[in-house]
């Protein structure tokens, strides 16, 4: 087990978050019960107090796979708002609930297609809706 | 770098995933270029000669989380088939891409919310549409 990173998430985000996992049966897909400890564990704050380089849901982020040094960017959705372009991730899916509340700067293990990891470097918050005053309804 | 487990695809799935992967501008994910290897390597079989114990594209796939016990199940779409349930996941996303082609009694690395990895086996296919006759148009 790694060394946990510190994770910082909106007031908003914990409450979609919790009203999202409570409508789910237990134990609905791998991960969940630490998706549950997370929102536990995170530093809590106002929307308009968030860190302007935290990953929170709906922002689009700038990676960088080390050590190839190639740049993706991503955006974190709720389950069901991904769509065809494989740009944007589920928070309910692997990297997406690790991408949840972390820094720029921050990294994490992204499984590589026909096995082994890839480390992926969090380069960038290219959008933030915090940021951007956008509070979705 | 692990060793890199056996896979088998179906024609069509190949044909489809080529077909989507051409689609998609170069680099639109973290692991396109492995996507495209794994096609090029993978055994590729016409979809009434694949084993049983494949997972295919929308193959339903029930895990064993290592060494918790805890099953879970889920689907392998094409991106845009996600929904909210969390149970179905993108052949473009990570983890999904890693999925496709792999064996009961393979093991993946998923990522876990807040950090570390678990230990997934494939215990069992479910459903799979080339065992139960179901050739989608």
């Amino acid at each position: 087990m790694n060394k946990k990173p510190k994770i910082i998430l909106s007031t908003v985000d914990v409450q979609r978050l919790e009203t999202l996992l409570d409508a789910l049966a237990p134990d609905s897909f791998p991960g969940m019960a630490e998706l549950e400890e997370e929102l536990e564990r995170a530093e809590v704050v106002e929307p308009h107090r968030m860190p302007s380089s935290v990953v929170t849901m709906n922002s689009t982020v700038k990676f960088k796979v080390e050590p190839s040094g190639e740049e993706f960017r991503m955006t974190l959705v709720y389950p069901g708002n991904e769509d065809a372009s494989g740009q944007k991730i589920s928070v309910l899916a692997p990297v997406g609930s690790a991408l949840l509340g972390l820094s720029q700067g921050d990294e994490i293990q992204w499984p590589r297609p026909g096995g082994g990891m890839m480390r992926v470097r969090i380069i960038e918050v290219i959008y933030q809706p915090e940021r951007s005053g956008d509070f979705l309804a």
